[in-house]
């Protein structure tokens, strides 16, 4: 059984509470309450899984962990007030170094004036994190993936394949250029929330954070909104010294790398230059990629336009070697 | 480091949300929103830690784990809502086992209205469930259980010792009585949720969920409300067929076995009544136990007052032989 026919396996297909606004499906869950609609969403990060020791300290595992959730409420266009941290803890790891790891949520959740409001530790056999968090949001401003509509431009902020790129680097020590900017892009990476709140006065916008590559969050928003997505390879911005990389890791990277924790968005062309105008005000590096497009005949996809003008199907996974 | 000092390294002593009521330190967190108050916790289960498959199916450790966290949310006087859920999956679980893992959860959340409303799956080495619960109460009647007072009747709901009784007979297979029953109580609790919540009119009632025994939850209410209580030992409740265990096991299983989700309680003698009458309601056995006194000069603790009328201090943990 695949992942999504497992979720679908589990998953309610219909809600009790009249509160609840938007279930399992989008990047967190969302219910009313008179004043804000309540955000929340939970990640889990296992050693050796998700992450390990040889690469990343204690606090940066911390760090980077409640940034992916932070990074689910950013895409939701939230602010993150809470969070929740659950911790099995094995007998490798000394007293000492959970305490970095609590502390590297601090420093982050301090910066996001966001409180740590429960948990739980336990004991087990591998260290693995679960957080849940819990954001704010204007009544009906939930930033879904399911509200592109044909016509919108397809931007992403900053720049992709950075993550991939430093945890490639920390695996395979040699002389690389900006080796300390693209670690930092690995273990400690950039959240778009005041750019995702920024937005809050367009009629409509789509978000998705970029945990899983790009190929996968533009699948999931063609899915979702029924229609389909071109994309332009030569457009997918990436950091100044990315050449420096094979084009076979380049592609891989910044296609289904991953962990950018970048926003891939949707917006109407008439609220282009709005957004813009937020992300020079949040100092948030913006870049059209691609348009989204009605394509009912042959389903919803994701098209890729390289450099060569040849357009292919991108897959939401499964990289696989480009033929030249 | 102790698992308190541990928790008090990592906490924060203040809150920035305004919104925060009570973060760490009670059965759950406490924040508001305008019509209603919103509980939420977070409890993570351990395979071969905190259950086992040689003495529950899939279904039964999904359904009480659940029932671990909505009894928190009872302990808080709250109405369930909603769950998340996180699990780590090992290769040896497979996805029949995890699917009946969530209809363990679903069964009970549908007896409680809950909606499943987020989550996360990620492989690893054993089997970890973490669960996050989200509950409503009006406003400023979440039960704490820093709020017992001196002249306070001390009182627990149902049966003790019978989860423990369950889970020793589940691992020493032989000829019980009330067999059947002693497993329903370890696999598939009760929780007294009806209960707590109607007693929403009391002014004062402090409350606690007994999961981790007696003696450990008298102990906490005690510390949080500064002040001693007093618990005598032939009043608590056992369920018919108890005694067919020895002394030592049903000393051992009433105090200090835990897992039994049910409620121990302080609330003021003119309450008591009221708080019949709800019981009664909602078919709740409720027996007083002892009563909360004053004891500044020997700070707060518990004191047992065994058959032969001597009193000793009931220590948080670390149950050992009783000398006849």
């Amino acid at each position: 059984m695949n992942e999504f026919a497992f979720i679908d396996a589990i998953k309610q297909h219909a809600y009790k509470q009249p509160s609840v606004m938007k279930g399992i499906g989008d990047d967190a869950a969302v219910f009313r309450q008179p004043s804000q609609d309540i955000i929340t969403a939970v990640d889990t990060f296992v050693e050796d899984v998700h992450f390990s020791r040889s690469t990343m300290t204690p606090f940066q595992i911390g760090y980077r962990s409640l940034a992916a959730n932070i990074s689910d409420l950013s895409a939701m266009g939230a602010s993150p007030a809470f969070y929740l941290v659950s911790v099995v803890i094995p007998q490798s790891w000394r007293d000492e170094e959970l305490i970095r790891l609590y502390k590297g949520m601090a420093e982050l959740a301090m910066a996001y004036h966001m409180d740590l409001i429960g948990g739980d530790t336990v004991s087990g056999k591998a260290l693995s994190l679960s957080i849940t968090v819990i954001g704010y949001v204007n009544r009906d401003k939930a930033r879904y993936r399911s509200t592109a509509k044909s016509g919108d431009i397809v931007f992403v902020t900053g720049t992709l394949g950075d993550s991939a790129a430093g945890f490639h680097m920390l695996n395979n020590p040699n002389d690389y250029k900006d080796q300390a900017y693209y670690y930092r892009r690995h273990r400690m990476p950039t959240m778009r929330n005041d750019f995702a709140s920024g937005l809050e006065l367009l009629p409509r916008i789509t978000l998705n954070d970029i945990s899983d590559g790009i190929a996968s969050e533009a699948n999931e928003i063609a899915e979702a909104s029924n229609v389909s997505l071109t994309i332009y390879e030569e457009k997918i911005p990436v950091s100044e010294n990315f050449y420096q990389f094979s084009k076979e890791q380049q592609y891989k990277w910044k296609l289904y790398g991953g962990e950018d924790f970048e926003l891939l968005g949707t917006v109407p062309k008439d609220g282009w230059d709005s957004l813009k105008e937020v992300a020079d005000r949040t100092s948030t590096p913006v870049t059209e990629i691609g348009v989204v497009t009605e394509d009912r005949n042959q389903g919803h996809h994701v098209a890729l336009v390289d450099r060569n003008h040849t357009k292919k199907q991108l897959e939401k996974k499964g990289y696989t070697h480009r033929s030249g």
